[in-house]
Parts: structure tokens; sequence; C-alpha cells
């Protein structure tokens, strides 16, 4: 049994609580937010404060607020040599006070509170000074089924700017497609399987094998009929490039194979 | 029962031909291709040829073959007045010859010959000059089990385009996360479930909702520090034209909602 505290109240610390919350090998000891209007509603699962001051003793401290209020909090905490931990892709684990022992425990997944997920799919990327802290991280990561894996904030930092391209900006491809697909009276949703099988063909084959389209097959005519029926000139520029960079990439390894060959 | 003659032997052709293979309510009457070598291991299934003048009578013709040979292998055929449609999202129905009955099946997937497909999943595009033949079309579809869609030309272009999007840019954006994560000594295997989560949120949710990130949050200390861990111009010129149409598209819209709201 492994007891957590708690602190913050957005997409990932609400996720990390109903995961905890429903785990009978992990007690929430407490949960602390600045507002508790947005944790009302789960006090009688879970002991709720505001107050800092108000926490009592716990394995861990899971701080999951805003980049910019992880130092502060970790500097707030009124007490000293217990294991405080934040879930952020791109703060390093020195940011937190050193006061307490210090770890980070990052799921790398993207949260919408809306969406439910589901733990045991989701890597948790560990990170600490100490051996044993190590050990109760994983712990705890273990109890919550997935894939657990030690990265520390260099590695971390790459993982987090890689998601931004797989998750922010493939996120952003649907939503163009969106826009392009409603404004000509065609339907979105029949695209819904291709994103599903673009997504899923990668979890076998190598990004660079499942590449095809016109960039690919250096098929100029479909290009230049493509540029034309795009109105939006951010979407010309964006499709510019984007068929440039697989070029880019073909080509420069099509290069490579044959002078390998040679 | 439906007997369709194949003309064409690439990932779509040969994912069509399996499809249909194993289906008892469609026949394969025969399989054409230019090459037989490429279908000749199945012989046993299909009658196959390299020989226009061979071909018997079928209830439909499809050519599945690159896009600028589908208006000359429409014009070889050695007869008249018989249903022949083409595959390619970005060829008109009248680039067909109109010696025959025209029409379009084009199933809107993107087709690689190693990954297994599952036609149920696979929406149909429908397009035909006259009724009976879009029933015809329409009851080919239906026997694969998935969804069924008329649509024109000038839609079909547009679909297309829209799948370069979801498709070919977004598997450029998991290319580029494979090699920054390979190159600092990091796993892509981490972003999979990421990867897979994004396709899926998006089934229910508009692109519009399910976007998260430093752009979305306006982050410029994160998106400052990202442009600083890329190494290579090219990602860093998608990074900046991503983060900017992220941007662009949610500000927009929260001004548009405000002055709704005034």
């Amino acid at each position: 049994m492994i007891s957590v505290t708690l602190l913050g109240a957005g997409n990932v610390g609400t996720h990390l609580f109903k995961a905890f919350n429903k785990n009978n090998q992990i007690t929430v000891k407490q949960w602390f937010n600045r507002s508790l209007n947005s944790i009302s509603k789960y006090k009688n699962n879970v002991s709720i404060t505001d107050d800092l001051s108000n926490l009592e003793i716990a394995d861990v401290y899971i701080i999951s607020v805003s980049d910019e209020a992880v130092a502060d909090i970790s500097a707030a905490l009124p007490f000293e040599n217990r294991l405080v931990v934040h879930t952020a892709g791109s703060i390093n684990i020195h940011d937190l006070d050193k006061k307490n022992r210090r770890g980070v425990f990052y799921p790398l997944q993207s949260f919408t509170k809306t969406a439910d997920l589901d733990f045991s799919e989701i890597p948790i990327c560990i990170e600490t000074l100490e051996k044993t802290d190590y050990h109760v991280l994983k712990s705890l990561a273990l109890k919550l089924g997935g894939p657990v894996k030690k990265v520390n904030s260099d590695q971390r930092k790459i993982l987090h700017l890689a998601a931004v391209f797989v998750n922010n900006f493939t996120n952003q491809m649907y939503r163009i497609a969106h826009e392009i697909t409603e404004s000509e009276a065609t339907e979105f949703d029949l695209l819904k399987p291709l994103i599903l099988e673009t997504a899923n063909k990668i979890q076998d084959l190598s990004p660079y094998m499942a590449q095809t389209g016109p960039a690919r097959r250096n098929d100029l005519k479909t290009i230049k009929n493509h540029l034309k029926l795009l109105k939006n000139e951010e979407h010309q520029e964006i499709y510019k490039l984007m068929t440039r960079s697989i070029q880019n990439t073909h080509v420069a390894s099509t290069r490579a194979t044959r002078s390998k060959k040679n």
C-alpha cells in the first residue's frame, strides 16, 4: 500500500486522482488545490484542502500544477525530507525545492478532462535523485499497470518535444482537414477510419516505411492540384513545407541506400 | 452475386482482390496486370491475364493503377457500354473513356502492401453518371461491410486533399518524432500510446476541442525552449509554422466567441 497526496486539480491531477482512487493498492491521503470549488465534488472520496499547512504525512507528494507554479509550490511546502515529485514534461527535477527528496512522475499522454483514460496504456517516465525513491515511484507506477521507464530530465524534455509533434501538430492536421472538408460540403467523419489506421500502422511499422501519398512518390501533378484547391494561405504553406519534408526524408535515404549498395 | 474484374495489382488493387476473394457474395472473374509476375502467386484463386483482349464479361471492371495510367487503360479496353470504374482519389470520373459506363469506387484508406486491412472499417466513396450503375456499386460496396457514401468528383478531390493532411503529414510528424527521440538516446516506442490516443480522441471530440499543449495555451517559454532543442532547421520551421497555425485557430475563435458574447 502506498499513500499519495495530490497537489493540483488540472487535467493531469484529476486523471491521476481518478486512477489512484479506484486502485486498491494506493491510498490518496489528501488532495490540495488553491480553489476548493473544483475538487469539492470529490470530498466524499478524499480529504480535500486549500491550505498547505494542513498536509499530513504521505509516502509521495505529487505536484501537478501549471509549469510556472511547480517551483513555487514546492518551495511553499511546510515540511522537509519527504518525497516530492512533479508530473511535467519540460520541468527539470532541480526546479523542485531541495529541502525535500525530489522526483518526477511523468505520464506520457495527452490529458483532456472529458476523455476517459486507461492508465494501463500510459508509460510513466520516472526520475529521482536517490535510488530508494526510484523504487517507491516505480512501485507506484507499476500499480497503475502501464509501462514504467527511467528517463532523466534531458531525455524527458526530448520526449515532451516529440509529443508536441505527434500530438499537438498531428491534431492540428486533423483540425485543418476538418476545416477543408466542412467548408466544401463533405464530411470530416469519412476521414476517421483513415486517422485511426495512420496511428495503428506505425505501432508495428516504422513511420519511414509507412509513408505513402503524392510527396512520397513525387507526384508533382497532384501536389500542384492540391495547392490550387487550398484557399487558405497558411494551409498552403503547411502543405508545401510538409511535402518538402517528406521529399527530403525519402530522397535523402534513397540516396543513402544507393550509395551503400554501390 | 456480383462479378468483378480487377485491373492493376498495386496496393489498392491487391487489397481489393483479397477482400473480394474471401467474400462469398463477390466473384473475381479475372485479374489483369501488365506484369503477370506480381500476381502469379494468386493463379490458383483467380484467372490471371496480361492481355486486355482476354477480358470476359463482368458486372464491374475496377481499374486500380497509377493515376497517370487510368485514362489510357480505360481507352484501351476492347469493349463498350460496360461498367468501368477507377479507385483514385484525385482523378475525375470524366477521365475514364466514355465508350463505357463510368464510375468511381474510392476506398478512403491508406494502403500499404504489408499491413492487413479490415474493409468493414473503410468508407467507400461512390460516383456514377447513371443511377442504375450507382446501385450496382453500392451493392458491391455494402458487401464489403463498411460505410458507403455518394461523393462527386469535386468532393472526392477535397477528401483526398484532406487525407494527405491526416495521413501523410501526420505520418511525417511521427517520422520527425522518431528522428528526434532516436538521436537523443530515448525511445520512440514510449510515444506510441500517445499517438493512438491522439487519433482515438477525435473519434468523439472535435479536433478543435481536443487541442492541448504549449501553442494552445500560448506557453511562450516552452515554445522557445523547444525551438532551442531542435537541431534540424526544417524541424524548427515546421515547429514554428504549426505553432502559429494552432495559435491562429484558437486566438481567432476565442475572439469570435467573445464578440458573440458581447
